[in-house]
């Protein structure tokens, strides 16, 4: 069986530092791997509007946002096919019928939906597309026939929503769709980066992100003003590491490597972290050799940022291009899914001769 | 403004005589009235198979069924649109983007769900397509800019739902959506006809209904075996007519022309009740009354239904024919929202310019 990624971002922002070590970089090196036949990259504008309805401008620029930052970090139009959701619409006509086999109670436990909800204060005033979307995902998991959907942990209720639809449909009509599998990071530091403040998510509105497209300068900044350990106020103090949002970026991104060109005082991280546990390293030298670690991988990424912003009609050719792939692959699944629910009347001859016949012979 | 009518009906089973007063006879009229632009009859299996998922044979032979009871009836393709709403992909994209409009709190309200969530014995396991139906309603009427929808009474709210969405959508995205009007029946007597046995609804299960397909000896018997007024035991009681199935089929077939011909000894309904009324007139008597009544108006509907019957697969050719007419006219409605809704990136050549006009600033 063909091995087929299914992943994608909602346009509602420029991508952060925490979706790259949380999604992005998990997804190039999944891309280079060749172990895929292939990998649909999805920007989910459509499911960005479940709760956006009233705000379509907003996920509309943030388009070619997330694209500048895909494309930026290696996802290779040659090797992905980049698609925006609401560009295929085969993906709703699925979405309708999985409805029907899906109960509203079962929605209702959903946990991700629930803190979703809580998340976004919705309380009683939910929007009936954000309350079904976990529905609306597992038609685009199924339609591109995805075996494996890279996400992290917190979205196991969802990749579960979608077995079940899957199960149910072939029981009821008939093999036909393809059970999909998580593949979770394989790396615990990668979970989740928390904000430069300390929150436990990095929020736009909370202006805790570190963004793919920040400058330079600013990335510094926000390196040297970030939240570590409250309790660490003399550098003779021991520091804790555990929780200290410095210490987790370090683990997302620095590599032992690193040490020999911006602080050969060490060796690896746990170095590091020993001394600032003991006591004695201050927080502003750790600040440092972070702003170091990130620049160098944040830095390639910026220039070819750069490089792409100047193609802004190209980008949308490549999105088109790869719409247009990914709806004729949808496209073959709904055709599969209609004749197994056998609603293609028209094209079924012997519906309609079956037919004729029980009246002919009254 | 055109004026456009939309309306149909599940294919759950054959229609009966309920089905021709409740609302068939009035849409025949009101397509050869000439006051009307497009009249667009819709087949709702995707409806159907909202609360039917489990038996789509069921929804899929009984689309034939009321194909059949339309075209006898009169309903003339050449005059209106006959079209099976699955093959309308459009409607379910309309659907997926209007659920953004309606929080679930609004659907646990409206009424007619309320009951009919009773009346299938639900409770808990409500599937998501048949809680969200009422938007798939709203879908169907403004795909096909419907200014009038000929309904029931009980139908009211789900007129409203679509309103409510035409007005949320118009609002946030500029305007686009026609909000449509009910046209309730103009006699309160073709509101709706209680079963053969006097319960409220007609239903198979029940086996309680007179199908239009029923031969004319079925129909004798089933009208013969109507139930009355259970306390007129002998002939000289008076009788109650409010209530009695038997007039209130009457009410809804008899034109006082008929008596010359079949109970000459009376010249009108009124006379007829209040004999009934009075004591001395025996239900025997107006049940062949009411049978020579109904075989009248349903014996053209049955030779016409024979000679339909011999021409099935010209009945799929006129379904497929008007569905394709009707994507058409949908489709058009569907650019017409995706504009207003800016999701047409890549037709959208400004969105392009002022892109790559801002990078190229920077």
């Amino acid at each position: 069986m063909s091995k087929i990624i299914l992943t994608g971002d909602r346009p509602t922002g420029r991508l952060h530092v925490g979706h790259y070590v949380g999604s992005l970089r998990r997804r190039v090196e999944l891309q280079n791997s060749g172990e895929f036949d292939k990998i649909f990259i999805m920007i989910a504008d459509a499911q960005a509007l479940t709760d956006n309805a009233e705000n379509p401008e907003k996920v509309r620029q943030n388009i070619i946002e997330v694209a500048l930052d895909y494309l930026s970090c290696g996802l290779d139009p040659e090797k992905s096919t980049l698609l925006i959701q609401s560009q295929i619409p085969e993906l709703t006509e699925l979405t309708f019928y999985y409805m029907n086999l899906v109960t509203v109670s079962r929605l209702q436990r959903n946990p991700t939906v629930k803190s979703e909800i809580q998340m976004r204060n919705f309380e009683a005033s939910i929007p009936v597309g954000f309350f079904t979307y976990p529905i609306s995902q597992a038609a685009d998991i199924t339609a591109f026939k995805a075996t494996t959907v890279p996400v992290g942990e917190d979205q196991l209720p969802m990749l579960e929503q979608t077995k079940e639809i899957v199960r149910k449909f072939n029981s009821v009509y008939g093999d036909t769709l393809v059970e999909p599998d998580i593949l979770l990071p394989d790396n615990k530091a990668c979970l989740r980066l928390p904000g430069t403040d300390g929150k436990a998510k990095m929020s736009k509105s909370l202006n805790n992100c570190i963004y793919l497209s920040d400058p330079e300068e600013e990335v510094r900044k926000k390196v040297m003003s970030m939240f570590t350990d409250p309790n660490h106020l003399q550098v003779s103090d021991p520091g804790q590491v555990e929780g200290n949002p410095v210490f987790i970026y370090l683990d997302a991104f620095c590599k032992d490597d690193m040490f020999a060109e911006y602080l050969p005082e060490y060796s690896c991280l746990q170095e590091l972290k020993d001394h600032y546990t003991r006591g004695g390293l201050g927080d502003v030298k750790v600040k440092k050799f972070l702003n170091n670690v990130l620049q160098e991988q944040l830095s390639p990424i910026r220039t070819s940022r750069k490089e792409w912003e100047q193609r802004i009609p190209d980008i949308y050719e490549i999105l088109h291009k790869g719409s247009m792939e990914a709806e004729e692959v949808a496209a073959r699944t709904l055709d599969d899914v209609k004749k197994s629910m056998k609603i293609n009347y028209f094209d079924d001859h012997a519906l309609i001769a079956e037919q004729a016949d029980r009246y002919k012979a009254e």
